[in-house]
């Protein structure tokens, strides 16, 4: 087995000279601007405007928000309670799907209740977090990889590398560890319409590493299922709920029933802190929707057309039955059922870095 | 049922002033740009580049440049025939997927070879083109819209009206004709990428009209089937196979697997002139592959990037079997099979103007 290879090392968020800055998702692949956070205020605005997207990569970089909010909070003397409350509140409502975003800042809250919490304290946590979210995805890369065919053609959708994760990706990272075993062939990205996640982002990476990727519209995806049979799906996942009905970018759902259609499988691949127990089924995950003009704006329009709506949700639900296996760095649950999930989910951690 | 509204009398495809005038579609929903052609290069150019597309239109177009073509060859002296060959050949060599081109010069090689040929008479078949198409369109509206249940729910996609037709339109005259009838409640049109044709052109066809559409991401469409539970998808056709399968805008395909795995009709509406009976299947209808820029420019990326290929069909397939009706101007085949479709093409033109 070859070491996996290309951007290991390489993270779009990091903590340094006291800040937070993350690479501007907005501007690639254009162009490779770092923005540099000091405010909890502008940590939520960066991950509402899409500066950092990626279910696992928003919630490590709210954990790096709670360090700014903590010091925001102390320079407010009497008020830092509430401003601390506050900024949380602002942090939490920044985007509503993906869980990893309650799942961190509940880690950071419990590190906040410390007797001992400091800037450095909650900075090591936020580190952690961080860091444990690339060990896990080592982990899920090796498991996910082990399931695929020797000569797999494998279509993904969105981005679920390094640019949505801490490091190394999701699904992507599955993909990367595929590449390296020697199993895939070629790797098939819709272009992830409104937000262009799968041309900007993911072909910029797969590019960078060397792994052959054709892109093309989400429309000509169906199509391709008949022309070229791919043999397996693999997506990300924004919120996973207890029976394994699955939330995520949308267009997931259409490779899905694209996938049972013409005989394909199709693989999800999270860690655990995008399962929420709490949901009892996809139907019960809020999806965001976003504004219109996201659309719009391709086509030279915008909101002031008149007698034209838009729906824009960025998120559908998959139903854990179109989905063969779910990846999380605690094992696989193929295919996925309530059982399954939970028993998964009750193994005990396996996050050794690779 | 009240009368049809709305564009009837509007075409994008005019004769004036000894000259063809084409709304150019690539500057639509922005500007109402009309270009003058007057010769028959200037067309194909025309219809490569995509100042009009959709298969009926591009016919009509085709239909008017070979009276610029006779011109040409007029003012040739010796070399008339060899000019005269050589723009219709130009003129066929346009775009390869619409067998209505192919169709609307053979009719016109037909003009060509009477005894009194002239610039007068070809115009006169060319405007017979165009008028039997818009009176196909109105027989369609009818046939298509008796089929639709009340308060009906529709998924549309591309651009089918008045812009890719005579006039009126395909899908689009069903959906008209639909909502005249009150049988409509709304469309949902998917953008239509790369090229956006649902987004510029079918909303600003709909909105003129005051019929509600809600657009989204193509990529969108299959979580709206469960959603919403659309009742019918209604689509036009750039060829139609013997056997029924049907080549149309890329996309198309997935609205069928979409509508058979959520329990909707599928319908598709095009004039006699789009099916092909010398192609027995849809296997062998010639697919368009255009060039990648058309993707990645969406993305501010082009050609250039290195370690990204573009698959950019720009037509998919839809086998037979997920097509519940075709809609014509001779009546419907329903279910399409070889033997429903021989039938019907079998019967006697029906295309008196409603």
């Amino acid at each position: 087995m070859q070491a996996a290879t290309g951007n290991e090392s390489f993270s779009a968020i990091e903590w340094r000279d006291d800040a937070l800055y993350l690479l501007d998702q907005r501007r690639l692949p254009a162009e490779e601007t770092w923005l540099r956070l000091e405010t909890a205020g502008a940590v939520a605005d960066a991950i509402r405007d899409m500066v950092v997207r990626g279910a696992p990569a928003i919630g490590i970089t709210a954990a790096y928000g709670v360090v700014l909010a903590w010091r925001e909070s102390r320079a407010a003397g009497e008020e830092a309670a509430g401003v601390l409350a506050d900024r949380l509140e602002v942090l939490a409502a920044a985007r509503p799907t993906a869980v990893n975003l309650a799942w961190a800042l509940g880690r950071m809250r419990t590190a906040l209740r410390a007797t001992d919490a400091s800037e450095a304290a909650l900075l090591e946590e936020a580190r952690q977090i961080h860091a444990e979210d690339i060990a896990m995805n080592h982990r899920m890369a090796m498991l996910g990889s082990a399931l695929l065919p020797d000569g797999a053609n494998v279509v993904t959708h969105c981005n679920t590398g390094t640019l949505a994760t801490g490091g190394y990706g999701t699904a992507l990272g599955v993909i990367r560890q595929g590449w390296a075993d020697g199993r895939i062939r070629r790797i098939y990205a819709g272009e992830t319409r409104p937000w262009l996640q799968g041309s900007r982002l993911t072909s910029w990476e797969l590019a960078r590493d060397g792994i052959p990727v054709t892109l093309l519209a989400d429309s000509a995806q169906m199509q391709l299922f008949r022309r070229e049979r791919p043999d397996w799906v693999i997506v990300g996942a924004d919120r996973i709920a207890a029976n394994g009905d699955v939330a995520n970018k949308i267009g997931t759902y259409s490779l899905a029933v694209a996938a049972r259609h013409h005989g394909a499988k199709f693989m999800v691949v999270a860690p655990t802190t995008t399962v929420d127990l709490g949901v009892p089924e996809g139907a019960a995950i809020p999806i965001e929707e976003r504004e219109g003009d996201e659309v719009l704006a391709a086509a030279g329009m915008d909101s002031r057309t008149e007698g034209v709506s838009v729906s824009n949700p960025v998120f559908d639900v998959t139903p854990a039955d179109l989905i063969d296996a779910i990846v999380t760095e605690r094992g696989v649950a193929r295919p996925p059922t309530r059982e399954t999930m939970a028993a998964m989910m009750a193994r005990s951690p396996a996050v050794a870095p690779t």
